[in-house]
């Protein structure tokens, strides 16, 4: 845990979240439960989790997976550099699963040791792996405000009732429904009351917080409009559709790195600038010599390009230290790197032609990394 | 059309098909309304099209599109080769296109001519490209039964109803409803009469079929439990995965063809039997001299596997007029189609150096249908 490194939480909540991870995947079709199915040779989960530890506001991650996957979500968590996750068992419904989740801020036993209680718990699915930020920090705010808040999608079909006889009894009116998805988010005392308040008949047949939080607590949730990537991966189809979102992702977002010399921050202020209109940009300024966990959390995020301002001097070095990170992190192994290495030459008596040197060498270097799967490309850029 | 072609339709019903395409795709978040977006290079109804005119007990299929898309559809299905099709021009909302689908077989002027009057009709979704011949025909008798039927699907979700002020008023029961899917089907008297008598607001507002005929004509509708490939394509995941269920599907489908005469049949008969456990086959016996249709459907149906089992005398020129139909068909262009030729030797004095010549020209004619993107392997089989 670093805490130092995590932003505030809006208006000052203290967050955690909970993610169930405990279901058997019976409607894939396939041996393995879809949280654990590889997407982009990655687990599901691991995507839900990521987005949650990318928000620096959530706490504690807690991950709530059954007896026998409890090594293996300890190996993702490992593999793929996950943060703030402590994993706990599971029940046997989803229900049973939430509860022990939450179970962990309030009673020993459950947990190596007791997590401090935060305000607000946002429960997620394992199986949603690309909700964002800004409907995750939407759906907080408003149990801040209500007590409880998720997100809704409009309904994809109409809702039929069926009659005994199996016919309709009737339809149900499209424009007064919604589908309620996640995440959701809960005052922690609220949620936590209603597991313990809940039936047995609740724990082993429901799988609606909300419901709870209104049955138990009387706590009417805020419905909030979430948008179309909160979808649930439930059948074969929906893992191919994951798939290729992530893709389409991947080629869509570049991090460009500078280190933390006031010119060359300025260069790798403007060239973000100039691009995230067209591109999904993330921007730092680092030393790469010291271990920085945001550029860790960039690369295990799966980004693909990377621009990397460098001065001159310096730059073979440090380009190699920056492979030796992408090498080590395995993402390679997937699809190919990009890494455009910028120089900047600053220097008064800059000529091209000593500039061109440096370009062969990175050239060299190139045919050497591209074995590796990562594509380096050398760019001059001379400026007095 | 081509009557003879067809099978006996379930107990004798007469069926046929509307088909509504209207739609803007607004959820799709693209121009192009989501019926017409290219999956594999065609367009999605198309697909939609094909698993109605695959099922050979119906008679018509009406696809019913926005005037400003007439064209394309009539392009659509010249390209594709669609049989049995008629293009309508749909009204403004989703019930006012099916209605104007009903009118053709009711009233003169909707179409060039007043086509026969189904006992039966079915209403599916133009972009719902994966329907098979099991889950239509439980439909049909379904209605042919109890005046309208229509596929069910588990829901995802919880469904919610949300209060005035943006708030859970209450959670339905998730096992109580159901999701209405497509196909659904009719007695043709049932469901126009229904739209009939319907409503402005009902023709302007509703989405359901089934709500209609339940309404205006007390049908209750018998629902069927469908299969997941039943989803409809509305958001833009949802193209990635119909696109990823078609590759899939591609790689296993073979066809098996041979000759009408007795030995090749036979060994066209042997060799699917043997396959049909691991791999999806459909076992023909054509001249392809005679420019069979069913040979044609299954190409347009994007089969990229074939076996020809052939005599060796006539080997190439049979295989350079079956990689001839490939070749018009447009298949190759979107992925490689590959092509085992068989020439089996039956001849009493065959001898394996004079097999190895015909093998030899197999090869160089490889070599040439290699830059078409069909891929043609020779095997020998003698066989005394």
């Amino acid at each position: 845990m670093e805490p130092g490194s995590r932003g505030a939480a809006p208006a000052g909540v203290s967050v955690s979240a909970v993610l169930p991870a405990g279901g058997s995947g019976e409607r894939l079709g396939g041996a393995t439960p879809k949280q654990f199915c590889a997407v982009q040779g990655r687990p599901l989960v691991s995507y839900a989790v990521r987005a949650m530890e990318r928000v620096s506001w959530i706490s504690d991650i807690i991950v709530v997976v059954s007896p026998e996957y409890i090594e293996t979500m300890k190996t993702i968590i490992e593999k793929y550099n996950h943060r703030r996750v402590t994993v706990v068992e599971g029940g046997i419904t989803r229900h049973r699963s939430i509860f022990n989740g939450l179970k962990v801020f309030a009673e020993n036993g459950f947990s190596s040791h007791l997590l401090q209680k935060p305000e607000v718990v946002i429960i997620h699915d394992a199986v949603r792996p690309f909700v964002e930020e800004d409907i995750i920090s939407k759906v907080v705010m408003a149990a801040k405000e209500h007590g409880a808040a998720g997100a809704i999608r409009p309904l994809v079909s109409t809702v039929v009732a069926s009659a005994a006889d199996g016919c309709l009894d009737h339809s149900l009116e499209r424009a007064r429904y919604r589908a309620s998805e996640m995440p959701q988010a809960f005052l922690f005392d609220i949620i936590y009351e209603a597991y313990q308040q809940c039936t047995d008949y609740d724990l082993d047949y429901g799988t609606e917080c909300l419901h709870l939080a209104l049955k138990y607590c009387k706590t009417n949730a805020k419905l909030v409009e979430g948008t179309a990537d909160l979808w649930k991966v439930t059948y074969k189809g929906d893992l191919y559709a994951a798939e290729s979102i992530i893709k389409e992702n991947l080629s869509q977002q570049v991090c460009v790195i500078t280190n933390e010399k006031e010119t060359l921050a300025q260069v790798g202020f403007l060239l973000p600038e100039s691009l995230k209109s067209q591109i999904k940009v993330e921007a730092i300024s680092v030393s790469l010599s010291k271990n920085d966990s945001r550029l860790q959390n960039i690369i295990s995020g799966q980004c693909y390009n990377f621009v990397y301002v460098n001065e001159k001097r310096c730059a073979l070095q440090e380009t190699q230290e920056l492979v030796d990170m992408l090498e080590k992190s395995n993402i390679p192994l997937l699809c190919p790197v990009v890494l455009i290495s910028v120089l900047l030459d600053i220097s008064e008596n800059n000529s091209v032609s000593i500039g061109m040197e440096d370009l062969t060498t990175i050239k060299k270097f190139a045919r050497e990394t591209k074995k590796k799967n990562i594509l380096v490309y050398g760019l001059l850029i001379q400026y007095k």
